[in-house]
């Protein structure tokens, strides 16, 4: 990985607006514009200010005119001063895609080379700008499409999680130095680090480490949505309840652009969570009470879930049938909701023998009555509320690895700690857990860890 | 019209991309920005300045930090030295569309409103930093997706054209002033303004009207692209060219997004300019030969075209049959151009019978053979030679109208000359030929013509 070439990308996205925005990075960002830049001499520009000219296909060294290609803005900032901590440039150009296309090429004639996917971020990241979580968290920014994973987004990009992370990691390194220390001093046999605080200490990082694991499923739910799965007998009413659900919030799906049709009718904004409702077609084929959901092909999809929502026919269900299934749904281990559909026909008496089960919503699907209190009972299972006091969520696997092999390699250390082991042992397994938090925030790395997470951004960012 | 309110816009293309500028002009411009935005004042702020700092759902002034939106670049560009000559802020955000309409939608709050299509280059207009003719070109050129729609687009806003147009006005009305001085003596009958001088500048200025209005084919070819035919017996190998010219281009029209599948079978770029074949299915169905272009809608095809490819099979057609074929198309007036298809396995005496025509161009269509030498020959009959030596070239339907207006005036101020009329007549026709010329640079406007043409633009430009 060199970072001393200058790299060139389209940075807006491609399409045609009114403006259209190529970004260079690198040592000769500034001086590879200069010569085709027909103006103001940028080198001797001070850095963040914004120059008017054109871009023309001829050196201006050269003392021609040449054709020009466009009339642009060009937004110059130095070393240390810019995103990527090298010299950029922004030509802001008219947003024609083949004047994008004349630009780049003219600027690629000049010295430019076309930049990998993420290659800004990655010189960003290399030159200190932000650690790699924050790079990781600008992938997520840009592809959040909600309030809760734009929030995540920004506050991993913004350092919350990486300052977790660094807290913990410090902690850490100050008792292996200590028991580093010990093994220098070899066969005197001292001890530097007191065991019972290092098992404290582990004790409190394990609880840390433990609560951001789990925060996963939170955070997997906000960036990814919920793989929910409305389940229940046929006629129910589970098809009237999903475009009851649907009809009311199509609108703002609709405002997303490039979401498809196929996915706007699977899911569902709501609260600025996304809830994927997974096709129970399948479900509904094969198996006419939760018994049948033994279906291998229905069992995988309930696993997926991560929530259920079980609707029962308020009209043609019976007390018996209904709590038998409830009772089922219980032991299944899924966050569930149970719908008592069709209220606006049902017995009263059949109502009141379920209002007190904290489980059951009751609503007419058909009438669409209710529907908004059956929203609020599924946000209370996501249970966001962890996430909107401001607490650190974990949103990305790698992270969630890393902390898994975090955990187990403190685990190792406490049971080496309960068997009495010597120093080195002890040192091992804590420089594993070093590692594995160094790798998130990117202390520690690879050129495959990094390949393999900025070939994931796009180009130009 | 009012231009003392505040707008805002995406400047750039809907869609997924590492950055997004979102552009405010207006009055206010910077100080609706400066509400939300933490981190330097950008009031006190120089003009052509880049600033970074945080956009938050809260005042600045109310002293709280609020919820981030985003962390941003605001550019600042102070009235008059901005596209707009207003005070204009663009703002470069994260290129995720939540964002973008988070951002938007704070703005709004704050006293913003949205554009309308085109605003921001009308509002450029009507503060003088263009006329109208440059105005149009600045959609002309966002649109253009070859050379020489570029070229002329860029010529146009650049002013080439309203130079040209200007310096034909500034004639005109030294001789108006002259006639209508001599309006203010009433009876006493003198001539400040000369006939003969008069006569002499009308016939230079026809000159010159009739070379732009003559220019507009080729205008509407560099902006539209060609209409272009291939007609001739079946299996004389039309469609086997057709694919055969697409082959060869099919990677550069597919650089272009957002073209579709069906228009990319059905226009290809030859050296930069388009040639839109146009379906001559019809053709196909209802002649076997030339004759039956009788048939109504191949008529209507053959019109709709400017160029003609006539192609022959020199296995199967006779000389006699050809050279009655080629004598139609002399007669039709088109530009066309006769392959001769084949030649792998043509009658060699035959091609030497034609070769000495100069509308032949001997090809194998399905062996690739001298296609090359066909574009060539395709490009001379489109003859751009005129606009390579950077004439001034008229593409816009409406300046042509209103040069046809202006010729029609003018020639009755000819007339009016050559029947002695009274200085008052020939005023008239003067002034009439003025309003006409003034519409294309808008020093002559009305609110429907504006409307008109900036609904026309993108949102955002």
């Amino acid at each position: 990985m060199t970072t001393s070439d200058t790299i060139i990308a389209l940075a807006t996205p491609q399409g045609v607006g009114a403006i259209a925005v190529i970004r260079l990075s690198g040592k000769d960002a500034i001086a590879i514009t200069n010569k085709v830049f027909h103006g103001k001499d940028l080198e001797a520009q001070p850095t963040h200010t914004i120059h008017f000219g054109t871009l023309r296909d001829e050196d201006r060294s050269a003392g021609k005119t040449g054709e020009i290609v466009d009339e642009v803005l060009i937004s110059v900032f130095k070393e240390p001063k810019s995103f990527t901590k090298e010299n950029v440039v922004e030509i802001s150009t008219h947003g024609s895609q083949y004047i994008v296309k004349q630009v780049v090429k003219l600027l690629l004639k000049k010295g430019a080379r076309l930049a990998k996917p993420g290659e800004f971020t990655q010189r960003a990241f290399l030159n200190g700008q932000f650690d790699l979580a924050q790079a990781e968290a600008v992938a997520d920014l840009i592809n959040s499409d909600t309030e809760a994973s734009h929030q995540a987004a920004m506050t991993q990009m913004r350092g919350g999680f990486s300052k977790e992370i660094a807290r913990l990691r410090e902690e850490l390194i100050h008792f292996a130095s200590m028991i580093e220390l010990e093994l220098d001093f070899g066969e005197e046999d001292v001890e530097f680090a007191d065991r019972d605080d290092l098992k404290g200490l582990i004790n409190k990082l394990l609880v840390v480490i433990e609560a951001l694991i789990k925060s996963f499923d939170l955070g997997n739910v906000i960036k990814n949505g919920v793989p929910t799965v409305i389940a229940g007998k046929p006629n129910a009413g589970k098809s009237t309840l999903l475009n009851a659900l649907l009809n009311e919030d199509r609108a703002i799906v609709s405002e997303i652009a490039g979401t498809t049709r196929d996915s706007i009718e699977d899911e569902i904004n709501i609260d600025g969570i996304n809830f994927r409702f997974i096709d129970t077609a399948g479900l509904r084929e094969t198996t006419d009470t939760i018994e049948a959901i033994g279906v291998e092909r229905t069992q995988a999809k309930m696993k997926e879930a991560s929530l259920i929502i079980y609707m029962f026919d308020l009209v043609n269900d019976s007390i018996t049938e209904i709590l038998r299934e409830v009772n089922k749904l219980e032991n299944s281990g899924k966050p569930f909701v149970c719908v008592g559909n069709k209220i606006d026909k049902a017995d009263p008496q059949l109502i009141k023998q379920l209002e007190s089960n904290s489980h059951f919503v009751f609503i007419s699907a058909s009438e669409k009555t209710e529907i908004d209190t059956l929203k609020v009972k599924i946000l209370e299972l996501v249970n966001l509320d962890n996430f909107k006091s401001g607490d650190t969520v974990v949103t990305n696997i790698r992270h969630y690895d890393n902390l898994m092999q975090t955990r187990n390699a403190l685990k190792d250390v406490l049971n080496g700690l309960g068997q009495n082991v010597t120093g080195d042992f002890l040192a091992m397994d804590i420089r594993q857990s070093l590692h594995y938090l160094g790798e998130i925030t990117g202390e520690i790395t690879t050129d495959d860890l990094l390949d393999n997470i900025f070939s994931k951004f796009c180009i130009g960012k």
